[in-house]
């Protein structure tokens, strides 16, 4: 239930609506009274209208994150914030942790506060499980889902995604090209990106006649001191590997350490590869090669988008951004 | 100009403005028609008064950051969204970057969406010529302020700082007491916070009678490289230390990089210390003795303050918080 809801159903301008709601004198009597009794009726409180100038717009857009004290999610809101500002608009800012019940409830809330649309930050708000996105394609049908780095096929979802695909794709075929055999992966998260990302490890391993095997494929908490204790614990059950191949930097910084306390060389025994291209990597000594997202290009892609979807313009369901690949001293390809 | 102003000129309740502005049928029509004449008056557009249900109010605060992808700054977003979100508080983003002009304008923009209070992230927000502060303290009249590690002198503005002086002093103490004699000092910016810092510094040496020496105190941009480079330029120059502070884990990731290219060994021949202990600190081989700045604290007491503020309770226009120093590899003290 909406602003039109009510316009609909009292037979008035959405407009007008509006003026009965922010309380403009230059409304008939009339239209006044039927405006009230269609939204007594409805079982309306007039707050959740609580909207700014003339059209029911608070040019406000609701941001949702996973943790904005990730590296890459913090860049992510600071991108969109600045992005919107520019278009004119507020960003309310929801920082939901990791669990479905409560970006639902975060997203719920949004809904309520009759923001213009909302921006998931972060691929990990695409669940695995088709029954649990419903809620998105629901709100879908009243405004503008805008995903970045996700995917969702459903009417008034927009995605813009990073080519995670094709970057780990690449990246194993130029470490298999030059010559490393057994490449560990490393990755902390089973989201659209994340599978995205090990299917371009597997696919360029099964391309190039090199068999995908489960030993080497690890999930690992998304802190340097996970990734080094598991690497560590890997080498001392007898696994041998001359590559790393991580889904974010900060495994690949245990990956560094990993190397440094056991005396391996880096890169010549052991390739080390990164993934956002985040300050972390460049950090450590040898610096990481690692992928660029181009986090700041997808946030302003959104918006733009997003400004398309207001204009009436044709916006595309989805948009993808190629990776780069940023050679540092992990990797000598 | 505000709700208040309205509800002294008509001689009635603020609730009963607030019925008024939102559209409740439930007011007398007599009241309705001064209210809408007072309004009308003092040049009033209703829609600045879109707010939430009953008193006026949006339960909606602005947090200002001059960079919510700085790590510091960025987890004190996440924790005051978090707190502010516990009380039933939204929060609206503005990341204003670094020039006075743009803070101003962001913050009229805040006022003009009458949040019910600003929080200043980050102590860029206080400047050091006073009449440069005019609008905040102006400001503070109409709303609460909140600052997080800044201080300003002033009714209505609530500061939480952490004590980086003292934090600063003990470190210097501690590195001169393990016989260091020539403490480079590298520092970002001349705020608040970063006065403080270097007074520390400043004081540690004088009490112990050793000189304070121009040439070891230097500015740098908030960069691994920038600190690396100006810390060859120094050594090439001619300048020998045996310990670098930092007021940023930034600059001493860059210690470490000059450190490992010099082949200068950590911390025996060079001590370094971080300053926040971000999870720069811990990416670096050997890990960055750093000072614990407590921005989860800073912020929760900072929420908390400004629930005191709202409830009418006796808020401190200042709360110190201790800051920790945490030993880690590149210190031996």
């Amino acid at each position: 239930m909406n602003i039109y809801d009510v316009s609909r159903r009292a037979g008035v301008s959405i407009a007008t609506v509006s003026r009965v709601l922010n309380g403009n004198p230059n409304v008939s009597e009339k239209t006044r009274t039927k405006v009230h009794a269609v939204m007594e009726e409805l079982g309306y409180t007039p707050n959740v209208f609580a909207r700014g100038l003339g059209l029911g717009t608070m040019k406000t857009i609701g941001i949702m994150c996973s943790d904005s004290s990730d590296p890459y999610l913090a860049n992510a809101i600071y991108y969109l914030e600045r992005q919107l500002r520019i278009h004119g608009y507020d960003s309310i800012l929801c920082c939901t942790g990791p669990f479905l019940d409560n970006k639902r409830t975060y997203f719920e809330l949004l809904l309520s506060k009759r923001v213009d649309a909302i921006i998931l930050a972060g691929s990990k708000f695409v669940e695995l499980i088709d029954r649990d996105n419903d809620y998105l394609i629901e709100a879908a049908k009243e405004l503008p889902i805008m995903l970045v780095n996700g995917y969702l096929d459903a009417p008034g979802i927009y995605s813009t995604v990073c080519n995670d695909y094709e970057a780990m794709y690449d990246v194993a075929r130029h470490l298999i090209d030059s010559g490393r055999k057994d490449i560990l992966y490393l990755y902390t998260s089973h989201s659209y990106s994340g599978l995205n990302k090990v299917e371009g490890y597997k696919n360029a391993l099964s391309d190039h006649h090199i068999p995908v095997r489960r030993e080497l494929i690890h999930q690992c908490a998304k802190d340097v001191a996970s990734s080094r204790k598991l690497m560590e614990q890997l080498a001392d059950s007898g696994l041998t590997f001359d590559a790393v191949m991580t889904s974010d930097d900060s495994l690949a910084v245990g990956a560094v350490k990993f190397a440094h306390i056991r005396g391996i060389s880096v890169p010549d025994e052991l390739a080390i590869v990164g993934y956002n291209n985040s300050i972390l990597s460049y950090c450590t000594n040898p610096e990481i090669s690692s992928v660029d997202t181009k986090v700041e290009e997808l946030c302003t892609t959104t918006v733009n988008t997003l400004m398309s979807v207001f204009g009436g313009g044709n916006a595309p369901a989805k948009t993808t951004i190629a990776a780069d690949f940023i050679q540092k001293q992990t990797t000598n390809f």
